[in-house]
């Protein structure tokens, strides 16, 4: 079965992450990082495994980060990036009111191999699936999912938890607007005995299709209001940013900033062998002096962000036999 | 003779468009959709034609769609997109008050071998052809002309009706502003027997530069009011878009909407043979259940636009000796 | 010694600018203008001399121009330009409160062989240069500097003048923001005999540290307030533009516009061999009758600034034996 669509985090089973994918992301780090043992003759296959391939980069929103990321997975490989599209809102077509169904139809018509689409409208992605023929990675749809941003985050988690069953998590911060919270929740619901802790301010809890999601998946949550209380019980922090860019800034953090953000008094309070993740950029809610904790890894974070996508986007577009093949020769 | 210049559409001859850039670009249809019978081996030959080849992209005003077109065709044949500005108005040092002229000039310096320029200025494009050594493609220049669409415009009509000449084509909608029927119009003055009907309200009515071009070439053409009355007796209703970005929106379509409006009532007085085309994004000029009858061929001609850039990006880039053997290999 | 990070004019000796860089510099133009005598096959290999590598471009400000200069020169050696940012203060997660410290922290943990960094604030190539691992341009930042600007500057005086060491050259207009001067003052400071003249208005003169600068480094120069006094003194003039996109415009250039315009009037004043520099675009700062003399060099300039470039991407990315290897067979 090929990977055609990226569009929820739900569309991913446990078995396939753990055995396809994760590994996938492994070997694309020893490519980039050029650690291939004896055979360096791979790496210049593996360098060119794309070309031939080309990307279109549909952004509504702007997202230097996830554009760069993305884009650079796909020069690694070999592909080409046909077009990066900066703040389409503004720019194109759609200020002309076009719906984004027409828009990707047309770009169908320029025979891309795959279509990066952020939006700044939840539910754009899935419709944009619906009548592409080309492939369609969701790079965020507004509050909605950001399905690659997840996939990393669970791979931070194996990679340095070295296991996601069982794990504790707190997530906190403004968990209504946060998508990357979201779509991990999604991800974290399929695997058995976590718990997860949502940790943030009344005007900003999770919302209740993730907890129905939960719930309906038998996963143990509680919703707390002081990080504090939270931090020794658990495996990792997953602090959020406060979503300046979309909407109004709602989060006051209430009387007492240090009910949400992560500082020394919290890192004092952590587990020896936890972490602290963000999707990053991030700016207050974290304190400066954290960056210099070995248990914050949201750079490694990042890091990881670059070979998901890059395991990603190579099963997306590489013909099922080389991969089948190295599969072979690995096991 | 190379071409070098793609200014405005009055340049080019019937001749050369039937017999030179309309078969090249079915040629490029089969390579984009890899469509080559015995002899595969051709494609990689023909996916590297452009190699080493640089375009840079100028763009004053944004037009996602037809930057992408551009961008997609270069890189199809094997060619680098050297840089891509978007809104160059806003952005760049045209915003310090420089010419075109000089930022022409100082392209030409960094030697690309295409420069494709987007402007929102009626004769820029002819003004950068005047400074510049490199090749240069009009890919839109304000109300003036915008002979890609134009010649794509044509390559659907002969794709789809399967000749030019002797056709009659309504052309609707705000016609005083929107390039591609100006563009268009003087294309088809140069085929026999072709009658154009201009359907558009008062103030919106095609120019006077254009009226007495067609008037010089005795091209039969008339200006009504009511696409209804006309659509049973043509074989192209071609529906532009009202050109919101461009100035204030003018179109209050007057009384009755069914005036200008491509819907369901219209397709039932057209021909079946007979074809709606537009030069996309459409918002309410053309009513939703269009796009479902096969008579709407807007996204085929979106499509038409890849190999028809793709073409013209060959006969400017390309050494003559290979397109000549290729001429030679196949009649 | 390799090169690592191209941040201030400063840190370049004259031994490597005129024994390495600008010879390198030289062969760049042969290598795009294909001019290589009898081996042209080198061709070849000098195109694809940065194949694989990879430049992710970051702009905080807009800069049309510097951009595509670096991304034609990479592209030109074969190297790709793995993303593209316009107007990051605007569009990218430096909006969201991110310091330039972890934006490249970030961006380094993509891996790419180079950052092209403009900023809009002095010291932020510094600053970005302090973290990273990867190699860092300063594309210009803020009111700071400009050195591959200042390198260009300084590579053209050398070709059209022939000596660097003894010249005069009058710097004229905005000087207290005009990073181009600034850059080549540092620059111009490591020559012996080397006489300035800075003509400017009051509000807009030469700042003191450049000024320190020159005196610790024992260079002769002057203030003065009138251009036509001094062009017929100099070798060089190097006209600046009106900043106006930086802060509010300040150059009322008070009574006479003549103080600080070349015209017809300074041409005329000028040594046959003089030459006028402009880092260009130009405005009202040079008369339009200007551009046909054969003494206005700036085209030339922006033309050299490709190469420059190209020899710094060179010299920063190639492995140094191929380098050697091109001194050793020259000369």
């Amino acid at each position: 079965m090929r990977l055609k669509y990226v569009i929820e985090a739900q569309q991913f089973e446990v078995d396939w992450l753990l055995n396809d994918l994760f590994p996938l992301a492994d070997k694309m780090e020893r490519i980039v990082k050029k650690k291939h043992g004896w055979y360096w003759l791979r790496y210049f296959f593996d360098r060119r495994a794309l070309a031939g391939k080309e990307m279109i980069s549909l952004y509504y929103e702007p997202s230097t980060r996830t554009r760069i990321s993305h884009e650079e997975a796909m020069i690694k490989l070999g592909g080409k990036v046909a077009s990066a599209t900066e703040h389409a809102k503004v720019f194109s077509s759609a200020a002309k009111g076009e719906t984004i169904e027409d828009t990707i139809r047309v770009l169908n018509s320029y025979y891309p191999d795959v279509i990066v689409l952020r939006s700044d409208e939840e539910g754009m992605a899935k419709r944009a699936a619906a009548v592409s023929l080309v492939s369609i990675i969701n790079a965020g749809d507004g509050t909605g999912q950001h399905p690659t941003q997840a996939l990393l985050d669970l791979y931070t988690i194996q990679k340095e938890i070295k296991r996601i069953a069982g794990i504790s998590i707190a997530m906190v911060g403004d968990l209504a607007r946060g998508r990357t919270v979201r779509s991990l929740s999604y991800l974290l619901g399929k695997f058995p005995d976590v718990k997860i802790y949502f940790v943030s301010p009344e005007v900003a809890q999770m919302r209740d299709d993730i907890k129905d999601y939960l719930k309906r998946h038998g996963v143990w949550f509680t919703e707390e209001h002081d990080l504090r209380i939270i931090a020794p019980k658990v495996d990792v922090i997953y602090q959020t940013r406060t979503q300046k860019e979309r909407g109004k800034l709602l989060m006051k953090y209430e009387k007492d900033p240090g009910f949400y953000i992560v500082n020394q008094e919290v890192l004092d309070l952590m587990k020896e062998d936890a972490i602290v993740m963000h999707p990053l950029p991030h700016t207050e809610e974290i304190a400066p002096e954290v960056d210099f904790d070995p248990r914050a890894v949201y750079f490694r974070q990042a890091e990881n962000g670059l070979y998901i996508r890059m395991a990603l986007l190579r099963l997306i577009l590489q013909p099922k036999r080389n991969w089948r093949f190295w599969r072979r020769a690995k096991g």
